[in-house]
């Protein structure tokens, strides 16, 4: 089926360009134009479609209902992105999408916005040609996934009715390579906290009470080296409780997966690998649970000297979960441990910013199946199965609320830079999510 | 000698709302608006006054020349301020001066705009009296000690003639009371370093590469906690090599001081005090070296989560050395240090920042009896000699290159917050600074 991309590429440009950051309070007005611009989208689709509130942002909902006794398929998606500092590393704007050697840059382009749009390109080509498919279709955007879907679970427990489906899609992951498809069948999930201390209520001077009272800075430093040992190994009681094993031939099949050191150096620019010895770098990335300081503030930070004590520090430190640890488990043993850390007459606060459990899907099922054979027609080659390091708090709730598998079919390519400056998605590969979307719908 | 506090406020009030933040560039142009009104201020005095250009910021020279043949009292002082963020801890705005319950709050109303602003009223007073010393005025008034004062040392190289003088006298310190002065005989120097970490050009996904990378806000932390042990004891290899023993006369006099457990934690706000444990509070904070954090940052640090793995950290770090420590070789062990703790194919980068060499001064010489005598007719006590943990950079130039004492006469209380928000300087102190200053230029 032959279309233009350039119309599509128009509209979600459009899409792309509303800076809808969800962690950020002053967004919350792009926050609501991006739902808006989906709705009415949506709407155009012939589909019925509402934002409905949350607590938080509000999730898109849409359907296109053909007949009760056809199954259902739910598209998943997030019209929410990352903020885009550092903003001076951006080649382009950050919400002026800018195509350049067949790549579209803009923050979210890959994460998620340009792969979602690939569902809604395929719906519109596949009525153009007369030829929709014998499914149901719904719709399920939410506007909270980079700040760990903090509402969504409770969104889909409260819209079971609604949100009935046979299988859940999701684009929102990647391709091994231009040609190679891949679909994870697992992934990690997550425990987000912010440490704060505090030794006193303002900064002091260093030379007259330095060697005297405690310094947050050094206490935290101190804390955060006792997190992990040299071999990258958590040292938070109680932390590996509870994981498997992987199986052989999961092992076998994890260490096919190209993702090696040198994609690892290639894609981050680190010029070492570090990491526990005893896993390889797929088994690391896709089936250890780790812990990572994502950022880290106190005492000044300007320009030349000032020599203060400060009176606080802060950090905020996550954990990626593997099945079966649990998400409300770790950030308890967390908050234990870094209590344990905290020197007496030192005010430590841990505070629970997010989470998403891990969750292990099974492959073996029907629709999985429809997925393989719509890759194998578009990109030639059978998806390899993968044990992904990143997570999408949403699949746990669709497996254990819902009661449905959600099958990641991903269009981005490893080095899209999500999170970081300059997030790419590839045009090639935004026209062949969109066949291969309407391929997986013609399986109906 | 009655006089009336209201119009030295007045112009002091003017000289304090300037931001003359000497750190950051954006202040510039504060920093000639401060050196030109103190410049017009001494030539309204009778002095002759020039701005003198060094590196940074400019000089500001004054003299007032009675007879060759009379002894010469040299007037230092700073004033550049401390930058005055966190702004959001000010009761009133940091650069609007505020007289509440006998207080002047500003920043640098102690650190040292007002302490200064003590010798100018005092000359006027004597003027205004007819009543001038038999003495020869200079004064040098920096910009730049709040950044290390690091091209003071030169000037006064290239200044030897026209700094000549018998005494310098500063009001940068503070008294133990208000009833009881103090001069400090030694000062702490300093070296403050900027210690740059970087594993790779930009922040990626701690989902994908999380486990398989270096964190270098965790490397830093832990290269931090290698700095010091748990008694404060700082782990720099050789840092403690040629300093001093106190003698047994020395450290009873310096235990003599009121300033102990109850002081520090009161004037910090502090529930703890935390140092080495043999000594004693006041030896620690006058008589030993000390490693401070003053800063750190990296990665993210804004609302919510951001699931990243920084490319990036930084930290300030500095160190108050004490005679006979020297200021570049603690900087030298301390990079070597540094370099020693940098994990293989982690960039690790140190600053020189600033720095000022440690001084003790001889008691025994001439000048500090006028001082003493000027102090116990006003404040009705005798001043105790105490060390200081504080640093003043051209006190060892002046000893080493004029050959001459510098008498600390500091105006200021304990509990002033230099260097914090809500600084102030005590109203009757800055009144019995200026009656200080006039017996002490009696007692020529």
């Amino acid at each position: 089926m032959a279309f233009t991309t350039q119309k599509h590429l128009t509209s979600l440009f459009e899409f792309l360009k509303i800076p809808s950051i969800s962690a950020q309070s002053n967004h919350a007005a792009d926050i609501q134009k991006a739902a808006s611009w989906l709705k009415v989208k949506l709407v155009e689709l012939g589909f019925s479609s509402s934002i409905l509130p949350t607590k938080g942002h509000p999730v898109v909902y849409g359907e296109l209902l053909a007949n009760f006794n056809l199954p259902t398929v739910l598209v998943y998606g997030h019209y929410d992105v990352q903020s885009p500092d550092p903003l001076n590393e951006w080649s382009s704007g950050p919400f002026e999408p800018t195509v350049r050697a067949g790549n579209i840059y803009c923050r979210g382009v890959a994460d998620d916005k340009g792969q979602l749009y690939t569902w809604i390109a395929a719906i519109e080509e596949l009525q153009l040609a007369n030829s929709m498919p014998k499914v149901n279709i719904k719709f399920l955007i939410e506007g909270e996934e980079e700040v760990g879907s903090k509402n969504l679970s409770e969104f889909v427990k409260d819209n079971r009715a609604l949100l009935k489906a046979d299988v859940c899609v999701i684009s929102d992951s990647h391709c091994l390579s231009p040609n190679q498809p891949l679909i994870e069948y697992g992934l990690r999930g997550l425990t987000y906290t912010e440490v704060h201390l505090k030794t006193f209520p303002k900064d002091v001077h260093s030379g007259l009470y330095g060697g005297n009272v405690p310094n947050p800075i050094q206490i935290l430093s101190s804390m955060i080296s006792k997190l992990k040992d040299d071999s990258g190994k958590v040292l938070v009681p109680g932390f590996y409780d509870n994981i498997r094993r992987l199986t052989k031939t999961e092992r076998k099949q994890l260490n096919k997966l190209p993702f090696g050191k040198d994609q690892v150096l290639e894609e981050t620019g680190s010029l070492v690998i570090f990491g526990e010895p005893q896993f390889t770098i797929a088994e690391r990335a896709g089936a250890r649970p780790t812990l990572e300081i994502n950022g880290i503030w106190g005492g000044y930070q300007g320009e030349g000297p000032k020599t203060i004590i400060p009176g606080e520090a802060w950090a905020k430190i996550s954990m990626r979960i593997v099945p079966f640890q649990n998400s409300q488990e770790i950030f308890e043993k967390f908050k234990a441990f870094i209590k344990s850390l905290t020197p007496k007459g030192v005010l430590s606060e841990v505070k629970f910013i997010s989470s998403a459990e891990p969750i292990l899907l099974d492959t073996k099922a029907k629709y999985f199946k429809y997925s393989e054979s719509a890759y194998k027609s578009i990109f030639g080659k059978t998806p390899i199965y993968g044990l992904s390091g990143g997570t999408i708090g949403v699949v746990a709730d669709f497996k254990n609320v819902l009661g449905i598998d959600s099958i990641l079919m991903g269009y981005g390519l490893p080095d899209d830079g999500l999170h970081s400056p300059n997030e790419k998605l590839s045009l090639a590969m935004f026209e062949k999510g969109i066949k291969t979307n309407i391929e997986f719908f013609k399986m109906f």
